[in-house]
């Protein structure tokens, strides 16, 4: 049985013993080269581009236009540096989107607003739940979002600002915010869906032919449950917070819509809450299915048992080896002891049958 | 051994990666047809029709008296569409009535309030609970409602209209909606009601002859109970939003009656939960009665068994073919042993009952 | 064994499908005829009768002393009718009143203040607790109180309005009704000390001799503890809103006398918890007790048997027909044979003794 | 095994079926006298002395200085009653301090502040835990306390009176009532200790030797720690409602040292709970050591057992009487038959072995 | 089995029967001799030094610049109380400090916070969580720290300042009380870390070789958790306070660094659950692996012996000795009998593997 690596659960907030504020990756190095793309857009047009230095971005901040800078790869701290002194980002923000292991939190700062959640992903072959690190800053005239890899989530985001699909193009930086959060949590059903479909496999197995390794999976998909929600249980105040409009950087118009994917992390909490309750109903079916399997076993072996113990018996008295046993003499002894034994084995299966014990 | 598919628990809220507002029916199509109806009233009359196309409802608007639009089938997106342009529902609405996976909810527009429910209903061939969404938009003078297929729980709504019953056509709209929730909400108590009954059935069997089916069955009520819950819940807190009466579409008479629905939901979540109790209640019993039938099997077993062995011992050394065994040769020899061993056993016997194994 | 029937525990709050503010009586008829009783005191005086038709009891409603009127029996919907038209009850009170299957609440109407609570009596012969519907209407000179049959509780305070004891006559109709709610809540302790010997009876039969009966027993008593704990929580909420006095119908100088009220009323629900971790512990100790009896029962038969069971094979072994076997021509080979299988079972005994299985 | 009796559980609030205010000395007489004591201080002097009779004790209510009430014993009603009338305490406050039934609260009327709490003691020849009820009633010049019978709980703050130690003396009545409450705290954590060591020796007793009655014992310290408990537990909303200083009779200086006993009262209460969870992790070892021994005992007979039969197996093919049974006529067969028992109980053996059921 | 002495849980706040604010040590001591040091700081220059006496570090007190005094050790009383005059700390303060069985907590004196909290270290011989007992007193230009032993927690703060890194030379008091927390916080995960392995080195030997002592250690674990979970638990809310920013004493700057220092202390929480619910999963598996392989033992075992029942009772037939048996003189008898006896266990075999118990 091989469990999650436990080490994973201490998520240190920082390298312990440097000051606050101070710049380091924490975390593992999950892509090779770092990748910055730009998205420039307003109503009447947008322009796109992948940039190998970001000091190109920086011209963007001035326009007037909706600017979306996205950053894949964490690993290059200076990039994030020269980003966050160009934003005015404060040195812990920039600590938090380095360092891998946050919490989902949103914090306000007058200016900009700083997102972290988790993005989830099923690993087929591993057969495990991956979570990814994504970090949004929103500001006045663009969001800022990091990705711990280049993946496609973003992808259907940047074919609606393309194509001016929707009412992206004519909506503001906050409604880009909510279309990448929403993605993301569009993304949990995908992930949802495969839990789904594991815990159904397990079910059928454990209907079928339940073994000591149906019960290590179910724990498994209990424990992968656990962190799950772990990822997903602060993101509700997160939306809720976003939702409740403190920030003059949420128009009124978006609002409705951070009150719909409310809805939606709401239904994500609600399925994962009850994947627990049918895992763990799971295991208790685990339990008396094999107990019940056990005990028929014991039952039925014992009746055999001790159905041949006083057979076994009868035939040992008259093993004995006495001088004078009249019966041993008797012509039809050996006839009647076993019409003897014979009946004593039905009367037994009756009882037992009459006790419902076959 | 079969569960309810658990790929039902994982809802998607809408097909992922639209942009959100985008109308895609998603769930089962339950209906064939979409039949709308349009009942019109004030106190001094009515009007009812059936209407093929959905314009020929628009015209009620207008007007100052009470309309209610019924919508029964979800599949024909463009008429839901064109109804929400009709009367400027948000995109956003339309996505939540076309998506029959739902939770209750409660949205309040200023100008219309949007409520989600679950009708449940007993499927008594299945013997399973079905669920079935209804929405309902209140406006200033109209109320519309979407129902996933053609039902019957509406009719007596319908009757009080058309024949004056109580002060539905004193009243206006918010009443109407309130006459709408309390039909869908009393319906719970008849499917309660035959929740009791399995639970009951179930109860008889447990007591009369448990078997790993009994056992079956209460963890398939346990799993319903749960999602009938999770249907009943959110209620909760919806009818109590609506009693706190913040929106000015409900007026200060109606408040009363919706504090006297909010009392039924409660009942309806005591009830259920109830339920529950009894429910785990029962797995309680199940599990120490199969263990205390076992333990009666294994004690009998034994018992017959621990008398026969010393006994049968005896029969062994008296079998034995040693050349000088005096015993053997004594007249009454084998007539003693028969005594000795009667005793033997007697005096275990004796010793068992004193011991209470017995 | 025999459960309640779960049916119960569906409470209709109405006739399904009749429009709200029907006014029909739902739960079991309870007494044969309505009997109706009118109190009328002031500091001065009192005067007591007892009306055949409720319309002796309307003169009193002009009177500026206090007016208590109390009807025992429910199934007379016409005169329940009658009754709150003449004190200008709403329909959905008298609903309320008429269907004893109401969860105890408060609802305050301006004008009078409508209260629905639980009586409990314990019946001695079925061994089971019964609940009455009380409801109590205070108004700003009258208090209507109605019971589901004649009882006994309330003579108490009619002794005190008769003989003027302790400060009744001295003060308002809000008096009078916090003392039928204190009489109500008094009678809780005598239910709860019926159901502390009962549990005492379980405890003693647990420790005594524990069968299965005794489970049975202790399981009924889990689930009355349920139902009772159902009927008393919300009088907390209840009472606790009473207390706080919003209401111009409660004098403040009545509020100590809620205040004390609500303590009685917490340590009623204090009871019933501790019963509640009574039961359970009563249920760990059972299970506990079963299996110790069972592994004793196990443990001893099984080292008897053991210990005969290589003693039967060194009998066996000797009971052979080898024409070979130079043992069996010793003179003393039997003698020698039987001290063997004795030292044998010596060493078992020992063995076991040093392991502690005896 | 003998519980607590369950009867303690139902606290009766007073004498049902008697109106509110009536005087009756309910519980156990556990004194024989009653004794009254008075102390009379200010920061210049002191002065004390033990009354015959309550009415000497009245003329100190005039004078300016700060006096202590002391009154031991419950049973004489007419006293209480006397300085009820005196001091203008509400009748309900009487039947309070007389009915030694009482849950912890704390009651303010304007004029004074009423707290009922409880005092522990370990009664170390029962070896159970006592609980005596203390009430007090803070004055703005006056403090009156009553116990159930003498104690010294309170000798330590007539000391620190009489040596003017500490600030109490400069203090008024309000430091007074603190010192006394923080007494009765102060006492809890001795009985904690008591307790501490009780479940210390239940836990060597269970690692050395578990035997049922280990078990009992396990489960009377959880049921003293239910009550512990619910002495506790509404000290804490007491002493932070004291703390809150919304009564003028609560000095601003005395506010810290309220809430310093608060910060004692929150380390009785984990203390307790922390006990409750050692307690369940006890039963928890308990269960499943005595499993693991049954399970270690079944394991070596069965193995025992499993080995000889078919060796007894192999003896009796060998006991048959048939005619031809060539090996019986071997030379060495009875010697060839030892040796093939011999290795058939040693590859079992060797499997149990591999299969590391030895 | 040794459990960490529960005597330890017992935490008494202060010398019983003692008035509030006598200084007395309560604790281990746990340090041979006192330690002082200081540090005085501003943006341009710093002053560090060890003193002798107490009274050398009172200058500073009057100075502009930051001062940071630090106690290492708590048995001399004097030291304390001096200290106290001359910083005018409040005589209950000065009892917490000195009373190292403190629940963590915060009080805000208006000229001073006073805080206390655990340090929590790893014990590698022992395998033990040790905690130690740290104080802090921010007034409006000093920090006085108090610890039990001399540590090395704080020797990094000490570098920042020495060294000019970070902003902690250019911020007030309330950066360095910030900066010492978080010292203590950060420490948190490398003790978490330590447990994690821990639980990894358990988790290993449950799957290599459940033993009991497997099962001893798992509920150590479980126990740590709880001890190290009442450490961290109140530091969330202590935090929380702190942030709140109530106290002028905080500047608004190091509110930024309080809210990031709040989610590290969730981040300690959530692991500490985690690990909770890891460790009872593992004895969920424990349990369910002892009896499945129990059940394996006893299944296999059975089925042998059930075999050979039936096989020794025929030969125990033919072992009788009737004079008319005309089996035994049938020439093939012998081999006849051995070729049924091999049908009967092969048709056993056959029962079993069809049955699946094989």
């Amino acid at each position: 049985m091989k469990f999650n690596k436990s080490k994973r659960s201490v998520r240190r907030p920082k390298a312990a013993g440097l000051p606050p504020g101070t710049l380091v990756h924490i975390g593992e190095k999950k892509a090779e080269t770092i990748r910055i793309t730009v998205m420039d857009y307003d109503e009447q047009g947008f322009q796109e581009k992948q940039v190998a230095s970001i000091e190109e971005c920086f011209p963007f901040k001035q326009t007037p236009t909706v600017t979306w800078i996205n950053i894949d790869g964490l690993h290059r701290v200076d990039i994030i540096e020269k980003l966050g002194e160009q934003f005015d980002l404060h040195p812990l923000i920039l600590e938090d989107i380095l360092n891998t292991e946050q919490r989902p939190k949103l914090e306000d700062f007058d200016k900009y607003i700083f997102i972290v959640l988790k993005m989830l992903s099923y690993d087929d072959q591993k057969q495990t739940v991956q979570a990814e690190q994504v970090s949004l800053v929103l500001g006045s005239n663009f969001v800022i979002s990091f990705q711990e890899r280049v993946g496609d989530v973003f992808d259907e985001v940047r074919d609606r600002i393309r194509n001016a699909k929707g009412r992206i193009r004519k909506m503001g930086p906050d409604y880009l915010a909510y279309a990448l959060l929403d993605a993301v949590v569009d993304n949990y059903f995908t992930v949802l869906e495969k839990f789904g479909e594991k815990i159904e496999a397990a079910e059928e197995e454990l209907v079928a032919n339940p073994t000591e390794k149906t019960l290590k999976q179910i724990h498994l998909v209990k424990r992968e449950l656990l962190s799950v929600r772990k990822s997903v249980w602060p993101l509700r105040e997160l939306i809720s917070a976003l939702q409740r409009g403190e920030s003059g950087l949420i128009q009124e118009t978006t609002g409705i819509y951070l009150r719909d994917m409310y809805d939606h992390t709401i239904q994500v909490i609600d399925t994962v809450e009850s994947f627990r309750d049918m895992v763990s109903g799971m295991l208790d079916i685990y339990l008396s299915s094999i107990s019940n399997k056990m005990n028929a076993v014991m039952k039925v072996l014992t009746i055999i048992a001790t159905i041949f113990i006083p057979l076994t018996f009868i035939a040992g008295v008259y093993g004995m080896n006495f001088k004078y046993m009249p019966e041993l003499q008797w012509r039809w002894g050996y006839g009647l002891i076993l019409v003897v034994m014979g009946i004593v084995a039905v009367i037994m299966l009756f009882y037992f049958r009459k006790k419902k014990w076959l």
